[in-house]
């Protein structure tokens, strides 16, 4: 039994069991939940010390002195109707008092907007008035049959995710924990000398594990206590009157409420960002990192190590962001639902190291009796999805959060884990800090480029969303793939043109948003560079709605090198006479079944030159076609599966004119994956699935070798 | 055995056959059929003759003296991308030379277009030349990766149905009939002394059967001689050089180019028609009326009646548009696909009678030896389809077209149509000329309003379309239904407001379509006024992408009223939390199983006050909600079935608020209607079914007989 590499949680008052527990699994560091403590006597042991650190919560004696400090969103009243001139807009009534609390100390009328929302026209301020009391405008010269919003600003008193632990742990009546803004100047002052005593009092802990920062992503609850509305991306809660004067004298120009409220879709990742929302996200990034470096000196000053949970507070600190390298950050631990997320944690440069936390969460709504099978199932499979990722970019180290205690109660899943992060460490001893064999560059070219990676199709955080997972299963198949992932935006393109070195730019996505990209494709330069590039070679694949944006003639703007389009109802007198799949292709070797998750309808091929690969109601799901040198290949959609992996996998290469490149460390068994380590002459197969697989491996078209695999086990070989 | 109302088709040598089919069928009259001509015992026989007139082809030796005064069309090239600065577009490769032939007459430079695709921009016409050798252009400062068109004017030298009867019925080297353009004039001349001598020559002709007048729909054949573009509605073989200054000095402005090629889409009656465009078909249907009406005039002159078939060189004559009215035809013949295509026949104005053209027509791709039971089952369908559209709205008249020697070598087909037709005039005598009881006025709301009535989201005439299929249900649906149904246009209530009688409004199609509406939904006197109207009462149901246009943070922009919206992205970080249905409604009372055809993804509920009818794949298929004091459905689509004809029917009584009223004449079971004739005191009890039917017909609350009827059986009762 190895030792190392992975952090345990733990209690008060729990001091044996965890010693027990660290030895079964290998721990050598130790660290607290959100709610526990940790007993003195494991601070003092050799253990490595995790200690999370709140820098703008868990302070309400403070803060309770500067309620103005609390930090703001602006939020969207629900619509109202006209019937009359007059009109009333209770503005709070869908919004939950416990957490939300109305902004009138800065003047309504200068930050607030109401919005004629049939026309979209701001209604002057000399037509409403506003009742504190009761938390409504009136409106006096309404347009009858309109409909209109108040955007005003709130300022959140209960910080968000500790309220969400609160209410899902049942915490009762325990104190609310209120958040301050750090923009304030009470507050950046409280943050600071708090951050130095406390380094001073806590000479055991060795990581201090912020979690997170600042801001807090967007989560929202309703008037019933439950949520309304959570994007992990979204900066509302970053707001303030300070703030938007800040951003004014540094950009030269004022924001207004509708740049955050966004219609009531708040700037969502899969909306087509905004100038306005670019920049402000740019100068918000400014900000934070500045501070975390104050606060990341002083770690470093007093000998300890800074790490930051990629979660909670994270605005500002985007590890793909421009300003990350200047946070002074050590370390990143982040939650791992699935490949992609360990990849966006694993792939984070300017750090020393990273950190997974897996699933399951230690917490009383997983962890109760009876659900031991489930929890034992839920475990490996977090870890059977995460480990081809973790094959192409380690993670350094794993761990588990929640509570030890309730972990305790079940031994499948003590037992388990034992042997998940005995596997990690021997990942580890495999591979010697070298890296995997990549065959093939492939970008993924949406609005939001580098600065989102590997966090495309997101809503929250590994959360299934029915009109995500068809591209989603895009990144998660590319999480464990032989190839290099890059994220452009079409302003890289646009900047810079395309690097040479790319074999294959996907564009994925539904139409009009941020990841297929929406107008952009109206752009010439757009299209002529991607034109110039495919034809001289390069590879394109669509997936879903790729180039959608209606214009000249053509749904996807990209048609004319794909070799399809998607009709929309517009070209329906022409005939479309393309209706026949070819029968064998190299894309679509071995599959048995496919499986495109939310139809996208009626694609058709629009010539005789397209192949396609896949027919059925009466509409194209797979094709492929010449564009002088180069290829492309449209995929209705690619929700995640090992079949569907492998699709992507035959399709990049096939795109890239790399077919015999593919086979050079390749499993004849799709359930079955290959990672071929070259400086240390290793090779490993895991088998992705619940039952023994037999695979042959191939290197080239001369070697292969026959191999029988139990159910998710991994073998490691000499390469020869 | 009855006799009358009946035509049948005859051929030459065939006088004893006819007179046995038409004693077995009841026909009172005899017509000819595109490429046969009758006998002239036949002619002198007491029957009424029908004779097929052709004013604008069949005269060859008239045309090919003026092959300059063809009718013509703009088309579009291929689109080609450059390579080069210097770019080649073989502009007609794509069509058939047998039916095209470029226009070479009139100055390319003044009439073309070379249109960068890319950008949207024309291609100033210095920096292009010709080469009518080989009907190419040459573009010489392309930019390069872009892509181009050339829209060019071409000579329809081949009639296209001559064209596609000649190619259907494998007429081999029979003369292409070549079309003339009555704009011209030597045309226009030849047509009106043509007609003239012809009436003097066929003293014997009881009916000039017009087919139809001057310009044909669009029906353009690609390069293998196949169909390439088909638009029953297309003004495109209207156009031409002649036609555009005329218009220029009846409107006071200059059409070009691409107000006909539409970006390749020709205006698609799908499209949202420009304002230009309305203008065209203005113009048209001004200069058709005028010129058909000295036709009818020439025609009445001689003692004769004018029909019109609706069909073929149609434009110009649409029977619902403004000048119909002053054309002076006598009658209407069109063909009957189904419920809809026969109320659009049987609903047509200011005509003495309309006929109906039953299937299948007979034609060898039909009637071949072996095929005796599917051309039964489709005379049956289509009677049985077409039937309970009569019911409400009679056609005067029935028949059938094609060569009588191929149906007369199918004796069960005789027998069938035999029983059709005595069925037929069982009704006439039944009625007695009087009409069916409504009870509710529905209107359906789209950019087309009256003029193509009956005649939405059709492509090709009754044509199966699989993205239109699932919202001409309603269509198909509402023909049969003892509901009074109109066509507005969003410019009549833009322009009058809603008619107060209206019970219920129905917008349905595909988001920016012109039947669903598109940017029209921008407009906040359009909003303003729906939401007055449905608020005060009305009945508003939306079927698949009602209202949909993206703006203002909404989908669909009745979404307000309808109570559930689209979610195309924008909107994932909002949390849905109404997800079930209700158990029990009106509206979905009595349904087994749904079909909604093709799915239009992702309606989610707004709020809890909206009942959900039918939730499944995580969205919304049925809703129904309270707008003030009106009621609003939503429907994601309307495949017909008679299923679904009773869906839609609970549903606009439910919508009217008259869930009473629609029990009076009711019937139980679904595949069984009931039509109630006050004026004779009768009613009827249809069964659509292909099996025995058990119903029970209900009057109110009160009266109710339970019947049994046979598979298609009609039954006939008095009215208590």
């Amino acid at each position: 039994m190895s030792k190392g590499r992975v952090t345990l949680p733990s209690e008060k008052n729990y001091f044996k069991e965890t010693m027990r527990i660290a030895e079964k699994w290998g721990a050598d560091a130790i660290r607290d939940s959100d709610g526990t403590k940790l007993d003195d006597e494991l601070k003092k042991s050799p253990f490595k010390i995790y200690n999370a650190y709140f820098p703008t919560r868990a302070h309400n004696d403070f803060i309770t002195q500067h309620m103005e400090e609390c930090p703001e969103m602006y939020l969207m009243s629900e619509r109202v109707m006209a019937t009359n001139e007059e009109v009333e807009i209770a503005f709070m009534r869908e919004y939950y008092p416990e957490q939300l609390k109305v902004d009138y100390l800065h003047n309504p009328k200068e930050y607030w907007e109401v919005i004629d929302r049939t026309t979209g026209s701001v209604v002057s301020t000399e037509e409403w008035s506003l009742d504190s009391e009761k938390n409504s405008i009136t409106i006096y010269k309404a347009k009858k049959w309109h409909e209109y919003t108040v955007s005003f600003l709130a300022y959140i008193i209960w910080d968000p995710v500790e309220m969400y632990n609160h209410l899902t742990n049942d915490w009762g009546d325990k104190e609310h924990e209120i958040p301050f803004d750090v923009l304030q100047p009470h507050s950046y002052q409280f943050v600071l000398e708090t951050m130095a005593n406390w380094l001073k009092e806590n000479p055991d802990v060795d990581v201090v594990r912020f979690t997170t920062f600042f801001y807090q992503f967007s989560l929202v609850f309703n008037q019933y206590g439950k949520e309304k509305f959570v994007d992990w991306f979204g900066y509302g809660a970053s707001v303030s009157p300070l703030m938007l004067e800040k951003f004014k004298e540094a950009k030269g120009y004022a924001l207004r409420a509708e740049d955050f409220i966004d219609e009531g879709y708040y700037n969502s990742s899969f909306r087509i960002p905004t100038q306005n929302y670019l920049d402000y996200i740019d100068f918000v990034q400014q900000f934070v990192t500045k501070t975390v470096r104050k606060l990341t000196d002083m770690v470093h000053s007093s000998g300890k190590e800074a790490m930051m949970f990629l979660g909670d507070q994270w605005l500002g600190t985007e590890p793909y962001g421009n300003y990350f390298k200047e946070t002074g950050l050590d370390a990143v631990v982040g939650s791992v639902g699935d490949g992609t997320t360990l990849r966006m944690i694993s792939d984070i440069p300017h750090v020393k190291y990273t950190e997974g936390r897996f699933l399951p969460y230690f917490f009383p709504d997983t962890f109760f009796a009876g659900n031991e099978e489930n929890i034992v199932n839920e475990a490996r499979m977090n870890w059977v999805q995460a480990r081809r990722a973790i094959l192409r970019s380690p993670i350094e180290r794993m761990g588990y959060g929640g509570y030890l205690t309730l972990a305790d109660k079940f031994p499948a899943f003590i037992e388990t884990v034992a042997e998940i992060t005995e596997e990690f460490r021997q990942i580890h001893k495999e591979i010697k800090g070298s890296r995997a064999k990549t065959k093939l560059n492939v970008a993924l070219l949406n609005h939001w480029g580098a600065l989102r990676s590997w966090q495309a199709f997101t809503v929250a955080h590994a959360l299934y969303c029915k009109e995500a997972y068809s591209y989603y299963g895009v990144l998660e198949a590319l999480s464990g793939m032989d190839v290099e992932v890059s994220f452009i935006s079409f302003e890289d393109v646009l900047t810079d043109g395309i690097d040479q070195t790319i074999d294959v730019i996907i564009n994925a996505g539904a139409m009009n948003t941020a990841f297929s990209g929406g107008e952009i494709w109206k752009n010439e330069r757009l299209i002529s560079c991607l034109n110039e590039w495919i034809y001289n070679g390069g590879g394109f694949i669509g997936v879903g709605e790729p180039s959608g944006c209606e214009h000249q003639g053509r749904t996807f703007q990209m048609a004319h090198a794909l070799g399809v389009d998607k009709e929309v109802g517009y070209s329906l007198s022409t005939d479309k006479y393309f209706k026949t799949a070819e029968k064998t292709h190299f894309i679509t070797e071995g599959m048995m079944k496919f499986d495109f998750g939310e139809v996208v309808n009626s694609v058709y091929s629009l010539s005789e030159n397209t192949e396609i690969l896949e027919f059925s109601n009466d509409e194209v799901h797979i094709s492929a076609n010449e564009f002088g040198n180069g290829r492309t290949i449209y995929l209705a959609g690619l929700p995640f599966s090992f079949e569907n992996a492998r699709l992507l996998m035959r399709s990049l290469y096939f795109a890239a004119r790399k077919e015999k490149e593919m086979l050079e460390g390749y499993s004849t068994n799709i359930f079955c994956e290959v990672s071929v380590f070259p400086e240390v002459k290793r090779y490993c197969v895991i088998n992705n699935s619940a039952t023994t697989q037999e695979t042959t491996v191939t290197f080239g078209e001369q070697e292969s070798e026959r191999l029988t695999l139990n159910a998710y086990e991994i073998v490691w070989r000499d390469l020869l």
